[in-house]
């Protein structure tokens, strides 16, 4: 597997585009609409919010995926298309729009919108703009497609993959927007994932369903489940392999390709989460259950007070114990060693749940990384997990008391 | 029920001390040590963290409460005591001193911590200071004990009523430290609560139990449960009221007391959380059981997204709702309405689940006030709560980012 260039686009067959259609308002120099669009009809598998608000697009989303096909992916920024009370009606107009325009029926389309919660909307950006989106299609539009799709992430998220299936090249693209009201209870954000592999529905169903898991649902920048997470895969089989109908081994390295795209954008968005400084990857290790490892894990990247003490530099380790503490987890506590790494080194700071005497220098040098490593083993099981988050800054603050207004 | 001056001392043969040990540091000029003290002992009932990592003083105190009985409370703040291998040690060796310069049984002494976790202690301080302590205690020493008890606090807490149970004049009284790590999941932080009610132990245990679940458990400051939290009710019968046995209009007249006394303590925690600039109170109303009406409102006083908006004056309810959503409740979105209050008067953002107009102009002005209330009426059963919390400010993380430094 080796990293590429070309994000969505990189696979066969694969054209986007990203425009400004001034939804995020009347003078914005920034791409507000996005279009990716498969040259043929694309087997498809998607994971939602769990949210029990949820936008509109998810709505339509979900009903034109019910027979596991789409080529065509619409998406928005700058308002969420949620709480609206047209928000049905937005959400297929733009589908239908993006059908017309490329011939193909409104069903093969998946609609996504991000942005504010609850502000009035028109189609009127979609019908002034779906010509030069649609015409502006190209093979290397990733890059434009990502930039349209973001509202606060400061920057893209862009992945791609190639990988042999026995002899045959494929690939595996995706973009993401991430930033705030990211708790993923799946989905998280947007993340729309492209490929050229050929696969059946039920085999792309399982494996985006193990990946989404161990991936996008252990971020959290701030414990907001969003109302509009959306993760879309989009197989158009063009590459040609012998296509994936069982769990053999091309269907583990296609899911190694998955795993690494996803958890790359999962680290990304949590590296750009709202006013991050650092990136806080926390791994659990020797825990009794899977359940266990992973909600220890994401309870410290979750807590307030251990994500400011990371912005601080400071190595208080009594709020990770705390966080371990109030996990829903089965844990002994007089068994727990945490340890705190990054490029400048490693030191423990706490054994059998008690602290041990560090070098508070060497722990500043190490917490003064933009990328921070937690350990927690738990001496007790052999499942592990990990989980990203960010530290909370002054910008988080900031972006949210103003970010509507 | 009138409310009167005196907190912790106000009711009968109580008294009370705070000093400074230097557990704060060696140049403190706060108080850091207090005690509190009956003059005959006192039946006791108390609730504590859920927090699987507790503090030594919590298994201590718990020893010592099992047959129901107490007299005197040791607390220090500065350090809580937590993750440390001498832990026990000190918490009963604080006990052992007080008792003894009291001529009492350790066994009649609750010891609590609050501060840092996991900072080595030693009882040079509690020996060095105990007698002062001691020798200080006084009938209007509730304040100096409330100040003692504080951490990053900014205001103490201190509430005592006077009430009539028959002709016979009864007094609660009460001081508590609060600020951060709070999200009690029984108890909250520290409130030590003091009576010269004469009741029974299991009306008492009763009447706690029910009056902390409606009070401290709903309110959240950053999401997390503390280590340390303890609530202890002493009460001593000194006002000679005909005993409590049963739950008769007398059981209720006391429980309408200790709900005043515990839910003005709440709301001066969470208005005087970490950084905080507003207390916010969120009511739900007509919910279908009596557990979603308070998971939703204590939800949305957990979003930190939404606690930034109002730090912001932002009228940003669809972070209401999304917070609604994603409480684990049984809720119709659809019928949701959402008001905006404060002394500047009130607007519906929300109804039927879609915004409706508003004036941001007046949305401006009902939120520049420091206590904000939120009303969500799912119009949907017979059940309300309310839960309390605070705004998220540049200065919780300024607070939070070097706490420990």
């Amino acid at each position: 597997m080796q990293e590429i260039e070309g994000g969505v686009t990189a696979p066969l067959g694969f054209k986007a585009n990203g425009v400004i259609a001034n939804i995020k308002g009347h003078n914005t120099t920034k791409k507000d609409l996005a279009a990716i669009v498969s040259q043929v009809p694309c087997t498809c598998a998607a994971t939602y919010t769990q949210n029990k608000v949820k936008g509109a697009p998810l709505t339509v989303t979900k009903k034109h995926l019910k027979n596991g096909q789409a080529q065509a992916i619409i998406c928005n920024s700058g308002n969420a298309n949620t709480c609206n009370a047209n928000g049905i009606e937005i959400a297929e107009g733009a589908c239908d729009l993006l059908a017309k325009e490329l011939h193909m029926d409104p069903s093969d389309v998946v609609v996504a919108s991000t942005g504010v919660i609850g502000q009035p909307m028109t189609l009127d950006p979609f019908e002034k703009h779906i010509h030069e989106l649609v015409s502006g299609l190209k093979e290397d539009g990733s890059d434009d497609a990502a930039n349209a799709i973001m509202t606060t992430d400061t920057h893209k998220k862009e992945y791609a993959v190639a990988f042999k299936i026995g002899d045959t090249t494929c690939h595996i693209g995706a973009i993401a927007k991430g930033s705030g009201m990211i708790h993923p209870n799946m989905a998280t954000m947007l993340a729309f994932v492209t490929s050229d592999v050929d696969i059946s529905r039920e085999m792309l169903e399982m494996m985006v369903h193990d990946v989404v898991n161990d991936t996008f649902n252990m971020v959290s920048v701030d414990g907001d489940t969003s109302t509009n997470d959306m993760l879309v895969v989009m197989c158009n089989g063009l590459a040609d392999n012998k296509k994936i109908v069982i769990k053999d081994k091309h269907y583990q390295i296609m899911k190694e390709a998955l795993y690494y795209i996803c958890e790359s954008l999962s680290k990304g968005i949590a590296k750009d989460g709202e006013g991050a400084t650092k990136l806080l990857t926390c791994n659990t290790h020797n825990a009794r259950t899977l359940h266990d490892a992973k909600t220890v894990a994401k309870s410290v990247i979750t807590s307030s007070l251990f994500k400011a003490a990371m912005f601080g530099k400071d190595a208080n380790w009594g709020r990770i114990l705390c966080a371990i503490g109030y996990a829903p987890a089965d844990i002994d506590i007089t068994k727990v060693e945490v340890s705190l790494s990054s490029a400048q080194g490693s030191i423990i700071v706490c054994k059998n749940g008690a602290g041990v005497p560090f070098s508070e220098g060497k722990a500043l040098d190490i917490l003064s990384e933009d990328e921070i490593v937690i350990d927690i083993d738990l001496h007790d099981g052999d499942y592990m997990a990990t989980a990203w988050g960010c530290d909370l800054t002054y910008d988080y603050v900031k972006i949210n008391g103003d970010y509507r207004t």
